[in-house]
C-alpha cells in the first residue's frame, strides 16, 4: 500500500459550549461551514481529550500531544518553546526561561511588567546583554515580539527547577530559589544575570532615548516558566516523515521547531483575528507537494474565545471553513485530512476549559460513519470514540498505511 | 450470581474498510450475516484497538492481547510461539526460534529458500539432527508443516537478542550475532548448530533420494524470530476458569497451548478458505460442556483479506453466519458470546492494518444497545465505546459475573 500524506488543522480553541442566549448551540453549531462538514460526512469522527480527561490543555502541552508526545515526558515549562521560538537551538543540558523586558524603580520594585509595552530597540537591548559568562555559564538572551524575550543559560551543571524572578504582578522583583538543591548553581547564576543586566539596561542609550520621550526604560528582565529538554526524538525521526508547518504564532512555531517541522514564514499570517487564511491555504497547499506531513494553525478563534465574542467566533469558525473549501478543492482525495482544536475556550468561560475537541478525520479511503457536521455534539457519536491527544498521530499514521507491525 | 461460560469468536482479519467498487462498504456490510448480527442486537456494541490505537496488530501479538496479555511485556519474538505450536514445552530461560529447511549450494548460498517446499521426510531430518550438544546446550528441533520447524536451544547462560541466520531471501547464509553481550554464547551455539546440521542433512538419506527425484536436498535450517518467554501465568491461573480452543493454524494453536488452553485437533480445520466451519462449531459446542472458556479462531478471512479479494471475503462471513448460527441455536442464553476480529487485514491493502476491530457481546443477561448489525460502522456506535484488547478479557469476566471486587 502507498503511504498518504497528511494535513493535520488545528483550529486553536473553536471548541466551546452551549450558550443560552445562542438557542443552546455553539459557534461551531451555529456557522454556516459546508466544507469543515464535508470533512465529517466523508471521514470518521470522534471527541478528543488533547492531554487527558479533566485536563486543561495549554496551547504548548496541547500541540505536544497532538504531535504525538507525552507532555508529561518532554515539556518541563515554557522557556525551551519560546528558545525554539526565537530561533536558539537549545542543547542538553541547557535551561530555558520566558523573559519580560520591565521596568524598576530605584528600590527594586517592579513599576511596569512590559516597560510601556516597548516596540522598538529591544534588538539593541538583547545584544548588550547576550553572551555574559557567570560561573562558567553563559547567558544567551534574544528578544522577541513587544517587551518579550527568551534566556538560555548554557554550562555544566544547571537545573530547571528553579522559581521564577518574574513577580508576575507590580512589586519587587524575586530572587530565583533552586527548588532541589541540584538548582543551588542556576539559580545563584540567574540572580547574577539578572542584577548585572539591570545595570547595563539602566545605561543602555535606547532607555536613554525612552527617558527623553517620556517612556518608562525597559531596565530590567525578569525570567520565569524555566525548562530544559532532553534528546527529543523529531516527528522526521519517529514517523519518518518530513515534516512543515504553517502557523502565525511565535510559541506554536518555537513547538513545531522543536519537533523537526520545516517552518516557513507566511506573510500575512498574524495569529490574530486579522489573519491572511488565504496565504495559510496556499502556504499549506505548497507544502503537501514538498512534505508528507503538514500541520496548519489557526489561532483566531482561541482569541474570540478569550474575549467572551459568540459572534466573533461564529465569524472565524466560517472563515476557517472558507480556507479549507481552498484546501480541500485542491488536494487529493488520498490525502488523510485531520480537523481538530488543541483545546476548547468556551466564550462563557473566556479561558481554556478541560472539555474535549471535536475530531473529523477524512481522505485515504478510510470508514465512513455517517456523522454530518463538524461540532462538539456531532462528532462525539462518530466511529473514532473518545481518544486521547498523544493517540492522534498513530491513529494517523495507520489511516496513511505509515503504521508498522507489531508481531508477524 | 452463577458465574457464566464465555465463548470467544475471533474472526481473523474480517474486519475491512469501505470498498468504492462496492458502493462504499466494507465485506462485513455486505455479507448476508443473521446469526453475527443477532449477537450485535442481542448484546452491547463496540470498536477496539487490539494493540492500540494506530499499531497493527500482528495475529500472535494480537491473540496475546485478547486473551488478557499485554504483548509488550510478554512478547519476544514467535519462536515460543511456534515451539508451542509443535507441542515443545518452553521452559524458562529456553530460547526459541522459528526454522526453515532450505536449500544451500557448495558456498552456503542460499538457492532455495523452502526447499522446493519439501512435504515429506522432514521428520526423519529432524530426528537427525535434534538432541545436539554444543557448549553444554541441548539443541531441539522439531519439524512443523511442509518446510517448517522450530530450533529450541535449552542450557545455562541463553538470550534471545541475536540476529536471524535466515537471510529472508535467496542469498549467502548469515552468521547469527549477538544484538547485546549477553546473547554472545547463543548466537555462538546458533552458529554451530547450523554447521553441524548442514553437514548431517548433507548426506542424509531422505536428502539422497531427493536428488534422485531432481528435488532440492533440505540440507540447511534457516532459524530466524528468536524469542525467549519468561514464566507466563496461564489464563486458568489468572482467570480461574477451564479454557479451550478451536483452531486450525499452527500459529494460533502454539499461543493457545501457552496460555494453558486445551487445543483438541479438530479434523478438517485447515486454517484456510476450505476449513470445515460445520467441525468447528461441533467442537466448539462440545467444548463448552467440558470448559468454562471457549476460544474460537477462523482464519479465513484474514486470507481472503490478503489475497485483496472482497467477494470471497464476503463469502467467508457468510460461512461464519451459517456457523454461529449452528452454535447459537444450541446454547444456552447466559453463555457470555463475544464477537470480534484479532485485526483487520483491509482488501484495499492486503496486509494488516491498524484499523480498529467491530465487537460485539450478547448474552449473560448483560445490557442491550440497540446496534442492529455487526460491523466495523454499526458497532462503533454501541455502548462499549471503543477499548484496547487488553480489556477483553476483564471486560468478559465482568459480564460472565466471574471478576474480583477492588476494596470492599
Amino acid at each position: 500500500m502507498t503511504p498518504k500524506k497528511i494535513l493535520l488543522v488545528v483550529c486553536d480553541g473553536l471548541s466551546d459550549r452551549p450558550v443560552k442566549q445562542f438557542d443552546m448551540k455553539t459557534p461551531l453549531q451555529v456557522a454556516r461551514k459546508p466544507a469543515l462538514d464535508a470533512i465529517a460526512r466523508h471521514g470518521i469522527n470522534g471527541t478528543m481529550d488533547v492531554i487527558g480527561p479533566g485536563v486543561i490543555p495549554g496551547s504548548d502541552t496541547a500541540h505536544l500531544a497532538l504531535f504525538g508526545y507525552d507532555p508529561h515526558k518532554v515539556y518541563t515549562g515554557r522557556g525551551p518553546i519560546e528558545a525554539a521560538g526565537v530561533g536558539i537551538e537549545m542543547a542538553k543540558g541547557d535551561v530555558a526561561f520566558r523573559c519580560n523586558f520591565a521596568t524598576v524603580d530605584k528600590s527594586m520594585n517592579v513599576t511596569d511588567r512590559r516597560a510601556g509595552r516597548i516596540k522598538h530597540g529591544t534588538s539593541e537591548l538583547a545584544q548588550a546583554v547576550t553572551g555574559m559568562k557567570i560561573e562558567g555559564v553563559t547567558a544567551i538572551f534574544k528578544e522577541g515580539s513587544e517587551h518579550r524575550g527568551v534566556l538560555v543559560l548554557r554550562g555544566e551543571g544547571l537545573d530547571h527547577r528553579v522559581s521564577d524572578v518574574d513577580p508576575h504582578r507590580d512589586g519587587k522583583v524575586l530572587a530565583a530559589e533552586p527548588i532541589v538543591p541540584a538548582a543551588e548553581k542556576t539559580a545563584s547564576v540567574l540572580n547574577e544575570f539578572v542584577k548585572r543586566a539591570n545595570k547595563i539596561l539602566e545605561s543602555h542609550p535606547v532607555n536613554k532615548k525612552r527617558a527623553t520621550e517620556g517612556l518608562p526604560p525597559a531596565n530590567i528582565i525578569l525570567p520565569r516558566g524555566a525548562g530544559s529538554i532532553g534528546e527529543l526524538e523529531t516527528m522526521p525521526q519517529r514517523f519518518g516523515m518530513k515534516c512543515a508547518a504553517v502557523a502565525g504564532v511565535t510559541l506554536i512555531k518555537g513547538i513545531c521547531r522543536l519537533v523537526g517541522m520545516d517552518v516557513p514564514e507566511v506573510p500575512g499570517a498574524t495569529g490574530g483575528l486579522d489573519t491572511d487564511f488565504r496565504a495559510k491555504a496556499d502556504m499549506a497547499l505548497r507544502l503537501l507537494n514538498s512534505h508528507d506531513f503538514v500541520f496548519l494553525n489557526v489561532k483566531a478563534a482561541d482569541v474570540a474565545g478569550h474575549d467572551g465574542d459568540f459572534r466573533i467566533k461564529v465569524s472565524v469558525a466560517e472563515s476557517i471553513d472558507v480556507m479549507m473549501g481552498t484546501i480541500l478543492k485542491e488536494i487529493h482525495e488520498d490525502v488523510v485530512v485531520a480537523l481538530t482544536c488543541d483545546h476548547s475556550t468556551p466564550v462563557a468561560v473566556k479561558e481554556h476549559s478541560a472539555d474535549p475537541v471535536p475530531l473529523s478525520v477524512s481522505g485515504g479511503g478510510g470508514r465512513v460513519d455517517g456523522v454530518k457536521e463538524f461540532d462538539e455534539i456531532s462528532c462525539a457519536s462518530g466511529a473514532l470514540g473518545r481518544i486521547r491527544g498523544v493517540d492522534l498521530m498513530p491513529i494517523l499514521m495507520g489511516m496513511a498505511d505509515r503504521a508498522h507491525k507489531f508481531g508477524a
